[in-house]
């Protein structure tokens, strides 16, 4: 009875002009659907990913696929996002190497990677590519934007560039910008891969990337993802109890093993040069950028948006998405703010199932007509047990 | 008139014992003192450095040394560590490279650079060092031990380990011990030392070491030193102004040349092999390891303590430095806490010097008998402007 989910590739029919000047010949986005589009076309939802993610969202890919889509508790039939009532869909963006076109695909002119010839590509040429298969599935309005971290800048980003292409933007752990400090520790991980010898100077041959240098920058991610309670909580002081790679001053802590761990898992399954361009199109991003002011980005949105800030997340620290919330609020947008109180850090989004079920059950369910009154998430804190 | 401050070296009469076993055969110590010991030698004021200091707390070295000591603005004639009245000692520790043995020194048995030969030193063993040197000076009792960092965490050990010798002792931005975030951090800057290629497994010539590895390390730690709204404040989002090294993906934004600056500068004049095994002697150091129990280890205090922590550190959260000082109270102790508040994080025991004064001015007055009642700290709060 299982139906697995399946990656699709759209190729778009055009080159994709890019935020920052040039061009992207050829583009192909990998994505993955689950449910029916309605006959009238209105019950889309488009799911976006983080930075390492990739279009499995939902479901599994086959037999092999015990572990399912990475929202996959709130993806499927009778779940927080229907797939029995939407049609949802989840892309990989340009940049990435998870089947969308990024520095490890082969360039038309050169028959080889494009590896540091690929341009820079934004967040905005992301959605401006996902716009592109949105709009090829026959779909004029979704639903629903929605994504966490980079994800949700995206969502952001739908719900300014594309106002009458959104009914609603449902954005986790994600605000109109990073500030210096994230700024600061994607350079550092950038810094890593190409101090890696195996990254020559970005042309390393498939499968002999700079994996050590990969490795670092994931560790250093995946601390600004956390937070120090659940660091002291989940690792605390304790002694290594399962070393990974010798090294001279290898692993005396446990939490050592643990990134390790990590960043070897990352380096297995992901491409270093998507790595240091998507960390760029991290820091690049401004909604701002572009316009007149901030009112005037803003002011475009038409969606209702409601903002899901982290108690605990440091790198888009929840008073930076309120304050996004706050400011559509104030140019008269059906724009709310809610916290979802956990000690996990950023990574709330991708572990606090019961929260992100309720949210997004609440959120969906304030989409469709119904009768009665307003439900009140704006002063609502979930508290997570 | 100017006198300059000169280094001075100590060599330990005998192999210094190790915390972790074995011995270090030969040990020197370099230092510098201000002022004069009194002739009842109860004057000295013992200054202990954070992780890449060294022994020039206070004064200048010579014509070419404009910036003076790491804690001038605190230390001189009529300062609030007043040289007119104390004889202050900062000494380098074991395991640096700014004349203490450490992995660059000579090892005996060689003629080679000890390098990855040398032992784990811990702070434990840092404060052994020091107390040889001390005792050597003809001082029994020293009248204050003071340092930030892992200089606070110095202060403590001595506290701790000889309570006959410590009359005060004046901690900033230090607890017991650290968690497994500022572990986390420290492990991913070895790793990058120990990535770049000129690291050699450690066994690099004099200048030709793994600077770009260091200077990663460097990077991180800066981040750490610092919080999020400092840097907000110094750097927010701006347009880098003048690049340093360039770099493929090199620093389109301020904070990034920033941190390139840091890293370079660094790698000039610290050696990578010791950066190794002080941030290990950081992430070791738990000030109840080796007793029966923290009330064990902390009930052996009798000196006068005062904690000091930073309202925005998180690599020593203020939270922590309070928790020591609460436990000691709890035991009868003559222990104060005091919040130094403040935007610049874990840095701001070498930056808020107005803040630093008076709290120095403060805890030294309450060391010198006097008349009138207790001045109170424990609930003041400092604010800076």
């Amino acid at each position: 009875m299982q139906q697995y989910s399946e990656k699709k590739y759209f190729h778009l029919p055009e080159p994709l002009p890019l935020w920052r000047g040039g061009a992207l010949e050829t583009v192909t986005l990998a994505y993955e659907t689950w449910g029916e589009l309605s006959p009238d076309r209105d019950n889309a939802i488009l799911v976006l990913h983080a930075l390492t993610g990739d279009s499995h969202a939902a479901g599994r890919r086959g037999p092999e696929d015990t572990k399912g889509g990475w929202w996959d508790p709130l993806i499927g039939p009778g779940r927080a996002f229907d797939t029995d009532r939407y049609f949802v869909i989840c892309s990989n963006v340009i940049g990435g190497c998870q089947g969308s076109t990024g520095p490890a695909s082969i360039g038309l002119s050169t028959g080889r990677p494009y590896a540091l010839s690929f341009p820079q590509v934004t967040i905005q040429d992301m959605v401006r590519a996902q716009r592109a298969l949105v709009t090829s599935l026959g779909i004029e309005k979704l639903a629903c934007v929605t994504g966490g971290s980079i994800g949700g800048q995206q969502a952001l980003e739908w719900a300014i560039r594309y106002p009458d292409a959104v009914e609603g933007a449902l954005i986790f752990g994600a605000s109109e910008r990073i500030g210096p400090q994230a700024i600061g520790f994607n350079a550092i991980g950038r810094g890593a891969i190409m101090l890696d010898p195996a990254w020559m100077q970005g042309a390393y041959e498939p499968e002999q990337g700079p994996d050590v240098g990969l490795g670092l920058a994931r560790k250093i991610a995946m601390i600004t993802y956390q937070s120090q309670e659940s660091m002291w909580a989940r690792f605390g002081r304790e002694p290594v109890s399962r070393p990974v790679a010798p090294s001279p001053f290898g692993q005396e802590f446990d939490v050592e093993s643990y990134l390790e761990y990590q960043g070897v898992s990352l380096a297995r399954r992901f491409d270093a040069n998507s790595y240091l361009y998507l960390t760029r199109a991290m820091d690049l991003y401004d909604a701002v950028e572009g316009f007149e002011s901030e009112e005037d980005a803003l002011s475009r949105v038409r969606a209702r948006t409601m903002h899901v800030g982290i108690s605990s997340d440091w790198l888009y620290p929840a008073a930076d998405v309120q304050a996004t919330a706050q400011k559509l609020r104030a140019l008269g947008k059906e724009s709310r703010y809610c916290e979802l109180e956990s000690i996990h850090g950023h990574d709330a989004f991708l572990k606090e199932w019961e929260a992100m079920i309720r949210i997004v059950r609440e959120y969906i369910s304030e989409l469709e007509p119904r009768a009665g009154g307003e439900s009140g998430c704006t002063r609502m804190r979930w508290s997570v047990g």
